[in-house]
C-alpha cells in the first residue's frame, strides 16, 4: 500500500514492519550528495602514504628516508622509533589468553613479516606529492624464510614465539567410542581460498586534533567506532571523551572496514604531532594487501554415521590461516569456525582443534559470515559425502539429522562469540521442504539429468546452514520527537550501507504511528551517544530495532498519557495514526504539538520531563540463529574448466522481515560475494610470499555477468523468542553456505560426488583437476 | 592551595567553589588555538556581502544588480524579491502583543528605514570579489523624512502602522494622592545615549546544507542557539531536528551577538538555495550600522518625598528609541527599564509608562545590563538630587530608604522579562556601609574637598543598583565520567567568553571530588543536547552552575554506592576525593574505573543502568537579584571637557562567588563598557539620519588608559534562597551604575548638583554645558 493512501482520519494503524518501502539511505547517495571520508577536507589538511614493506619476510636492516624527507611538500616521514612508545594494534575479542605479543605495530619495528607491511609513513602537503616521496623511502631486509602454509609444521615467529600462537578445541561427548563403533566413517580433507571484501569504497581515514576543544576527531569510522574511540584514546594516552569517531557514508563493510589498523594509529599519531588534519586515502592496490584478508583454511573432518545415516560423531581439524599478525579479532573466525560448524544437525559427538597459524601474508579477520562460509562448505561437503556413500538422496540424508522444533531451544554446548551457542528456534525440516518446492528441486534434478544426457555438464545442489545473528551484548537508543514532529533516532549502532536507517525507522513508525520517512535514524558519531555496539555479526536490525522499539514505546506512553491530558480523554481510548494522537472522538493532536507543549518553558507540561523523548537499552545474553537454504543449479565447461551458475534460490527464515526487499537484497549482495569465493575470489601468493593478486586484472570479483538469476524465499515460520518482535539478522544468510551449495552443483554437473573439495572451483583448478583425473 | 598540594590519600576533601582557579577556557585561547568563526572553512565555501542602504528613509525605486551579478567570482546577487516568502526575523519576547508588523524582514521589501538596512544580497567565491560586486549594487529611493527622535510626535511607520507600536504601563498605589501630599517633589529630565557593545570579534556566520545527512548546519551561534534553531528551522520549513547551530570560541557577546539578524536570515537561505557552504563575517564598519543598538532613551521622572527624604511615589515617563525595526527581543528593553527602576528602594508608589518608539536608526535591543544602566542612572540621579533637596548626604537618603533584610522577599508588585519581581535577599544597608568603608569614601571625599580648594575640579560619587540575574525556565545538564576519569558535562548554556566552563566544572568538581581541570564542558551545539537557553541575563552560573550540580550529586550517589559493593563497605561510609572513591579502610576505587566498571559489557555491572551518568534540570520560575554599589572619584578639565576617572570601587554581593577571581574580571570588563556608555561612547546621527559614528575614530572605546584602578570588594552576605548554593550572577554588576556614579562624581567635581543630565558625558558635551552655563 503507498504511503499516502489512507484517507486523512482513518482510525486503522499503517503497519510498517514487513513492508519493503524505499530505503531512507538512497536520496543523498543517488542525487550525488553521499560524503564519502575522501569527500572530507578540512583547512590546512595534509596527506598521508603508507610505506609498505615489499618483502614478506625479513630484518630490517635499515630505512633510508632522507631523500624523502628532502621532496617537495614532505612534512615528515616517520619509521617505528619515530613512534615512541605507540603501542600495537590491540585486540576485543580476549577469551583466547597469550596473543598480545602477535599483535601488529603501526610501523613494523626489527621485522617485516608480509608484502604491504606498513614501515613508513609520509606526510605532505598533497596526496601525490606524499606518493612520489613514498617510493623514495628505501628499505633494506636481510631476507627471512618466508611461511605460507598454515599446514606445515610451526615454526620461530620471533624468539621464544611460535607460527602457532594457540591452538583451540571443543567438543563434547564420547568421539571416539562412536567413531569405533560406526557403522560408516567418511572422510575428507578440504579447503578454501584466501579472500575477502574488496568494497566499492577503499578504506580512508580524515584525522585532526581540535585544539580549540582539545579533541581528537577521527573520520571515517565505521563498524565499532565506539570500540576504537576507547582503544585510539588508551593507545594515545587521551581521555575517551576526548577523542571523537564520526562515520561518513560507507562503501561497504562486510567486516572489513572499521577495525583498527595500522593506518588508524598512523593519521592520528600524525594529526596529534603535526596539530594538522592528516588524510590517508587506500588506493586499490593497497587495499588488496592491506586490508584485512580471511577465508583461508584448510580442514580434515571425518564423520561416524550409523547405518541409516545418522550422525554419531564429528571429528574435526582445523589449520588456520591467519597471516603475519594477530589482529583486532585475535583467534575468533577460528574459534567461530568450529563452534558454529555443526549447523543444522544434530551431532552427538564432536571434536574439534583448530590450529591457529601465523604465515608470512596479510593478517587476516572476519569477512561477512566469517567461520560459517568456511564451515558450511566443509559441513555440507560432507554430508554429501555421508548421502554419497550410503546412496541417500541428499535432502534425505539431512533431513534424518536435522533438529526438530520440539528440541528447541537446542544447547549445543558449544560457544561461540565468547557466547553459548543455543539454537532458540527453527523449523529446518519444514523450511528445506519449502526450498525444494520454492526452487522447484526435482524439475531441476530432472531437467540436468536430460541435459547431461545430452552431453552437457549440468547439475545441481543444495546446501542448508545455519546463521547467527543479533550479538549483544547491549545497545541503547535515543529517540526524541522535535516540535515539526520529526523522530529523531540515536543509536551507537553504525551504518555500513546496510539500510539500518530503514529498517529501525520502521520498527519506530510502527510504535509511534508515524511516516517512517519522518525517522531520522543517527548513528556514527561518538560524541552524540555514550555507548555502541557498531555494526557487525548481523546484530543492527536485532539489537538496535529492539531498543528501538522500546525507547519508541515508551515515548509512545508518554504522547498517549500526554495528549489524554490535554484532551480530556481516556489514555487508554488514544492511539497515535497518522502522527496524531488520535482519540475515538474524532479529536486529535500532533505529535509535534504534544513536543512543543512538553518544551521545558511550556505551562501545559505540568511536572512532566521536558521532551517527548526516551532511550531504552536492549541487552542480550545470547545471540539468536536464523537459517537456510542454498540450492544452485551449475553448468561446467570442461574444455575452460569455466563454470556457469545458471540459477539460484535462497530460502531463508529470518524470524521477522522488517523489510523483505532489503532482507532480499542482503541475501543477493552476500549471493554474490559468496560466488566470488566458490568460484573467482583468491589472494594468490607465489613462492617468496609476493602477493599475486593486487589488482582487478588478478582478482576476480563477480559482476552482473556472472550473477544467476536469484529466487529468494522469506519465510517468517520461527521469529526469534529472545526478541518481541522476533527478529534475526540478514546479513551474512547470501554468503554462507554458497561455496557448499555450488561444490555440490559441481559434483552433480560433473557427476563425480566429492569432486570439489577446495575453494575457488577457479577456472584453472577445474581443468587441471579434469586433467589430472580425467 | 594549590591544586596538587594535598598529600595523596588525604581524606580531607579539596574545595573547588570560592577558589580563583585559572581559566578553563583560556588554555587554547593563549596558545593561539581558538577557533573562530572566521577560521572555519569548508570546502568549495562561498562569501557574502551584504548590500546596505545608504539611506535612512526612502521609498525604494529601484535596484540595479545587473552589473553585479556580471562581476567576476559573483554566483549570486538576490533582493527580497528573491527571498520568496521568506518571513521576517521573528521574536521571542512575546508578553507585549501586536509588534509582528514591525519586525525586520532579511532584506528591504518597498522601504528602506536605516542606514546599514540589507537591501541585496551578494554571494560570491571570495570575499573581496563579493565585496567588489557589493559596490556595483545601485540602489535608487525616493527620499522619506527620517525619523531621528523618540520624544517627538509618533509619525506613520507604514500605513496603518504608527512609529510608536506599543505603549507599556506599569505600577502600582495612589501616585497622585502621594504627590498631592509630598513634602517634596523633585522632577529631572534625563537621557542616555545610544552605544552598545562592540566585541573585539565581529559577527560571523557560515551556513552550509549538509545534504548527505539533510541537515542544515549554522556555525558562529552564540547566546541562544536553541532558540535560534527552532525559529530557523520555522522560517525555512525544517524538521528543528534538521537544524544545527554550532557555537565556536566567541569574541565577547555582552547580549548583542547571537541574535537572529537578518544576515543569520540570508546566510541560511543562500547555503540551502545553493547547497554550497556560505560565510559572512562582518567587518567592523557593517558592526557599527548593523549589529544592535542599545541604550537609548529619554526619562521624565519625579519623585514625591516626605520631610525626612523618604520616598513616597515614583512617576516616570519614559521615551525608548528602538530604531528602526522591532528584533528578537520585542519591546523587553522598555519594558525591563521601567520594570526594574526602582533599585533598592522602598517605593510606596509606583507610575511608569514607556513609549516604544521607532526612529530611522539601526535597530536596538540588549546590551549588558539592558535596562538597568539606564535605569540605575535615572533612579540614583533622582535619589542625588532629592538628597541635594533635602540637604542630606546622599548615602544616608539611599539609606533612609533602602528595603530592610527582614523585608526580604520583597514583592515589588511590577514584572520584568515576563516574570514577577520578587526580591530574594540582600542585605542593602549593611553593603553600603561596607562599600563606604572599603572604598576610604570619608577619606575620599575629603581629599576631593582639599584638592578642589586648591583650584581642581575633582569629586566623588556613588550609586546603587540591584542587578537581576538566573533567568529561568529551565536547564538541562548531562554529566558522564569516562573511563580515564574525566567529567564530561553538556549543557544547552552557551558560552560568550565568559568562563562559564571554569565556573562550572568548579561546581562539578566539589561534588564529584575530583580535579577542576578533569571537567570538560560542553556547549554551544545544539545537535548534543536537546534543550538550552543560552547565555544571557546572567543566568548561566545559576541554572547551568544549578543543574550541573544536581546531576554531579547523582553522578556522586552512583559512584559511591557502586563503589561501596565494588569495596563491601556502607556507602555512607565512603566519600568521593582527589577522584577516588574513598572508604575510611584506606580501601578506594578510581571515578574512571567505577565508569569502565559500569559499561554495558561489565559483569560487575550488575542491573544496574550501564554508564556513569546522570541528567538534571533545574527550573527556576523566579530570577534573583543581586546588588552593589558602585563609587567613583573623577576629575574634569575644565578647559577640555575631559574627565578622568582617578578611582573607582565596587561592591558587589554575588550570593556566592565561585570564582572570585572571574567575578572581579567581570566587574572589570563591565566597568570598561559603563564608563564607555558613561564618557564616550555613542552613535550619533546628522540631521539626515547618517550615521556618525561607524568607525574607532568616531566611536570612543574606553582603552586602560581610561581605565581607573579598580577595587572590587566581593561579599557573599546575601546567598540567594532560589538554590541550593545561593549562587546569583555577575555579568552586569560592573556595568549598571557606572553611569550613575560617574555622573554623580562630576557633579561633585563642579560642584554643581544636577550638571549631569545625559550620558556620554564627552568632553565635547561637557565644555558646552560648561560654557553655555559658567
Amino acid at each position: 500500500m503507498p504511503a499516502d493512501a489512507l484517507p486523512a482520519g482513518a482510525r486503522n494503524r499503517r503497519s510498517w514492519i514487513g513492508r519493503s518501502v524505499p530505503r531512507l539511505e538512497d536520496g543523498p547517495l543517488v542525487r550525488g550528495e553521499g560524503r564519502f571520508v575522501a569527500d572530507l577536507s578540512f583547512p590546512g589538511e595534509l596527506h598521508a602514504r603508507v610505506v609498505r614493506s615489499p618483502y614478506a619476510h625479513g630484518r630490517i636492516v635499515a630505512i633510508d628516508v632522507e631523500e624523502a624527507r628532502a621532496a617537495p611538500g614532505v612534512v615528515a616521514v616517520w619509521t617505528a622509533g619515530d613512534l615512541g612508545a605507540l603501542p600495537p594494534i590491540p585486540f576485543r575479542a580476549t577469551a583466547i589468553q597469550g596473543l598480545e605479543p602477535y599483535c601488529q605495530p603501526a610501523l613494523a619495528r626489527d621485522v617485516v613479516r608480509y608484502v604491504g607491511e606498513p614501515v613508513a609513513l609520509v606526510v605532505a602537503d598533497d596526496p601525490y606529492r606524499a606518493e612520489d616521496a613514498a617510493e623514495l623511502v628505501m628499505v633494506e631486509v636481510e631476507d627471512l624464510p618466508p611461511a605460507l602454509s598454515a599446514v606445515e609444521p610451526p615454526s620461530d615467529w620471533a624468539p621464544g614465539l611460535s607460527t602457532e600462537p594457540t591452538v583451540i578445541r571443543k567438543g563434547y561427548g564420547e568421539v571416539d567410542a562412536a567413531f569405533a563403533g560406526a557403522a560408516h566413517v567418511v572422510e575428507l580433507d578440504l579447503s578454501i581460498g584466501r579472500h575477502s571484501a574488496v568494497m566499492l569504497e577503499t578504506r580512508g581515514l580524515l584525522a585532526r586534533f581540535d585544539a580549540a576543544r582539545g579533541v581528537l576527531e577521527l573520520h571515517g569510522a565505521a563498524k565499532r567506532p565506539h570500540w576504537n574511540r576507547d582503544r585510539l584514546a588508551e593507545l594515545f594516552d587521551l581521555p575517551p571523551s576526548a577523542v571523537e569517531l564520526y562515520e561518513n557514508h560507507v562503501g561497504g563493510g562486510f567486516g572489513v572496514r572499521g577495525e583498527i589498523y595500522p593506518e588508524d594509529l598512523l593519521v592520528c599519531f600524525a594529526a596529534l604531532r603535526l596539530r594538522r588534519p592528516v588524510k590517508w586515502i587506500e588506493d586499490r592496490r593497497e587495499h588488496m594487501m592491506a586490508a584485512n584478508h580471511s577465508r583461508e583454511q584448510t580442514h580434515a573432518i571425518r564423520a561416524a554415521v550409523d547405518g541409516e545415516g545418522r550422525l554419531l560423531a564429528i571429528d574435526e581439524v582445523l589449520h588456520h590461516d591467519q597471516g603475519a599478525y594477530v589482529r583486532t579479532h585475535g583467534a575468533r573466525v577460528a574459534d567461530m569456525t568450529i563452534g558454529l560448524l555443526l549447523g543444522p544437525y544434530r551431532v552427538p559427538a564432536y571434536r574439534a582443534v583448530a590450529h591457529y597459524r601465523l604465515t608470512n601474508k596479510t593478517p587476516a579477520a572476519t569477512y561477512r559470515a566469517p567461520g560459517r562460509f568456511e564451515g558450511s562448505f566443509v559441513r555440507e561437503r560432507l554430508m554429501d559425502a555421508i548421502a554419497q556413500r550410503l546412496s541417500l538422496d541428499p535432502a534425505e540424508l539431512r533431513r534424518r539429522n536435522l533438529i526438530a522444533p520440539e528440541e528447541m531451544p537446542y544447547e549445543r554446548g558449544l560457544s561461540a562469540l565468547e557466547s553459548e551457542v543455543i539454537l532458540d528456534s527453527g523449523l529446518y525440516d519444514d523450511l528445506l521442504t519449502r526450498a525444494l518446492d520454492f526452487s522447484g528441486y526435482a524439475g531441476m534434478q530432472a531437467a540436468c539429468a536430460r541435459r547431461r544426457e545430452a552431453g552437457e555438464a549440468v547439475g545441481c545442489g543444495l546446501a542448508m546452514f545455519v546463521e547467527k545473528s543479533g550479538l549483544g551484548p547491549s545497545e541503547l537508543v535515543e529517540i526524541s520527537v522535535d516540535a515539526a514532529g520529526w523522530v529523531e533516532v540515536l543509536t551507537g549502532a553504525a551504518s555500513v550501507g546496510q539500510g539500518m536507517e530503514t529498517a529501525v525507522a520502521q520498527i519506530v513508525a510502527e510504535t509511534l504511528g508515524c511516516d517512517y520517512r519522518r525517522v531520522r535514524v543517527l548513528h556514527g558519531d561518538t560524541a552524540r551517544i555514550p555507548f555502541g555496539f557498531g555494526a557487525h555479526a548481523s546484530r543492527v536490525t536485532v539489537m538496535t530495532g529492539e531498543a528501538a522499539r522500546r525507547a519508541a514505546e515508551a515515548v509512545r506512553d508518554k504522547a498517549l498519557e500526554f495528549a489524554a491530558a490535554l484532551l480530556g480523554e481516556p489514555a487508554d481510548t488514544l492511539d497515535l495514526i497518522e502522527g496524531q494522537a488520535s482519540a475515538p472522538s474524532g479529536a486529535s493532536i500532533p505529535l509535534g504539538v504534544l513536543a512543543a507543549k512538553l518544551g521545558p518553558a511550556s505551562a501545559d507540561r505540568g511536572e512532566r520531563e521536558p521532551g517527548l523523548s526516551a532511550s531504552a537499552w536492549f541487552h542480550s545474553k545470547h545471540m539468536n540463529y536464523p537459517y537456510g537454504v542454498h540450492i544452485a543449479q551449475a553448468a561446467v565447461d570442461r574444455e575452460t574448466g569455466g563454470v556457469r551458475i545458471e540459477r539460484y534460490a535462497v530460502a531463508y527464515d529470518v524470524g521477522r522481515a522488517v523489510n523483505p526487499a532489503m532482507v532480499e537484497g542482503q541475501i543477493q549482495g552476500g549471493l554474490a560475494q559468496g560466488l566470488g569465493g566458490a568460484l573467482f575470489e583468491e589472494f594468490a601468493y607465489d613462492p617468496d610470499g609476493q602477493p599475486l593478486s593486487v589488482t582487478f586484472q588478478d582478482y576476480l570479483m563477480v559482476t552482473a555477468a556472472e550473477m544467476p538469476p536469484l529466487d529468494v524465499l522469506i519465510r517468517e515460520d520461527a521469529p526469534s523468542p529472545l526478541n518481541p518482535l522476533g527478529l534475526k539478522g540478514a546479513g551474512e544468510a547470501g554468503v554462507n553456505a554458497a561455496g557448499a551449495a555450488v561444490a555440490a552443483a559441481i559434483d552433480d554437473a560433473l557427476q563425480r560426488p566429492g569432486f570439489v573439495t577446495r575453494l575457488p572451483m577457479t577456472p584453472q583448478r577445474l581443468r587441471a583437476a579434469l586433467k589430472a583425473a580425467p
